[in-house]
């Protein structure tokens, strides 16, 4: 008889987030479950890890087959305390999410949730993010609830390659016009920032970041931007390797 | 005749460091330079930008030739700000550090410096990340100093492809065994960590993360890592695209 898998739940939203309680349902169809989540939101906290403070671990539920801490850090530093010393064993797969927003296309890079994904990753685990295209603590999760475990399923029974996530982003449409899933690439474009500029009580300036994403290929059907606004959930399979490898060639001709 | 090259400069180490003075001599022999760097060190902040508080911007010098700004937030925010609100036009060129302490491998995905370069190169800003193998505040930049120019002079010259940028780490040696530039891919690997487990005089227990790189290919001296090792500065040219396209087809004949 297999063993129970044992499965790492992590997000960025906080311990508290409803997204979160969505994806342990999800998780705890397969497995044993560890929840190792930040204390509070850490949105855009990308791939951040805390090295001038140390980190602490509380734990919040223990029943069984569902165990809870609460970190006080980013989620990077949650997967690695968990990997490293919270786990009874190396989990067989790491979920993170629901993310209460979009991580498609560039945003993937500010994402806590990737964040956390793409680390278990690193360590050899099969991981997989999940969002959702809204960012109100109340956004709707039953799609992602509903279609969410057969990726599971499939990410369990064949495994990912070494050192790969999934990026998985779904719309917020009606189940019945939603068509299933789309294997996309990372979409191309870049956050046009425009800030909101605004002065204080006291006379001093202050900027609240704002923007908008402008999509540098809107007609490309691979992309996960494009399986979004025609009702697919996007899968975007990510690597961690960032080199540019067709320019090495170009700069060993440099004069250097 | 050309108009003047205007440079924006930036670190994770934040506006004091010994490693930003470094650099700042460096940009002034190309050009005007604004310094749009973090109040204080933000070491391992990677990608992550503020969220959920506004920015500010702390005029620190302006000389005719040269402009300082410090930015209570992180070093992805600076380069935001820097872009959309600081600067009076659109920069020529970005540096970033001189980090104290490696980026190479996979810190990279880790590092601030690094996110900050990253970030301009979205921008379609040429963008260069400098770290030296030496995180104390008083690391020696003197080699940097010598040979960055010549790699700055080329960069400015020759352009980088869109949205690429450059990760170069230098090793901490004499400059008579200094072999100069070494254009390499990121080295594959993983950091292990062991975390150091503490109780507090309360009787909780914390955890300092801690740990070391573990090299999948220290034989590949195409690596950054092989290149550092034998007395090589590493140049690897950074993109953004996390897709891992060889996996789509896989994933493709999924149950889905």
């Amino acid at each position: 008889m297999d063993k129970r898998k044992l499965i790492l739940v992590s997000n960025d939203d906080g311990i508290d987030a409803k997204g979160l309680e969505s994806l342990i349902r999800i998780a705890r169809m397969f497995g044993d479950v560890y929840v190792v989540a930040p204390e509070k939101g850490q949105s855009g906290m990308s791939h951040s890890i805390s090295l001038t403070s140390p980190l602490r671990a509380r734990s919040v539920a223990k029943n069984g087959t569902l165990t809870k801490f609460a970190v006080p850090g980013t989620p990077v530093d949650c997967v690695k305390l968990a990997i490293n010393q919270l786990l009874p064993r190396r989990p067989d797969l790491m979920l993170s999410g629901i993310n209460h927003g979009s991580n498609s296309a560039v945003s993937v890079i500010y994402s806590g949730t990737m964040g956390a994904a793409i680390e278990a990753s690193l360590y050899g685990i099969p991981a997989v993010g999940f969002s959702v295209m809204d960012h109100s603590p109340n956004a709707d999760f039953t799609l992602v609830e509903e279609f969410g475990p057969k990726l599971v399923k499939e990410v369990l029974e064949n495994g990912l390659p070494e050192q790969v996530s999934l990026n998985v982003n779904f719309p917020v449409i009606k189940k019945e016009d939603f068509k299933g899933y789309k294997v996309c690439k990372q979409t191309t474009g870049v956050w046009k920032e425009d800030f909101e500029k605004r002065t204080d009580p006291y006379g001093g300036n202050y900027y609240w970041l704002t923007g908008s994403f402008l999509n540098a290929e809107p007609e490309n059907e691979d992309s996960d931007e494009w399986a979004l606004a025609n009702n697919f959930a996007s899968i975007v399979p990510i690597k961690i390797d960032f080199t540019e490898y067709k320019t090495i060639n170009t700069i060993k001709n440099w004069n250097l």
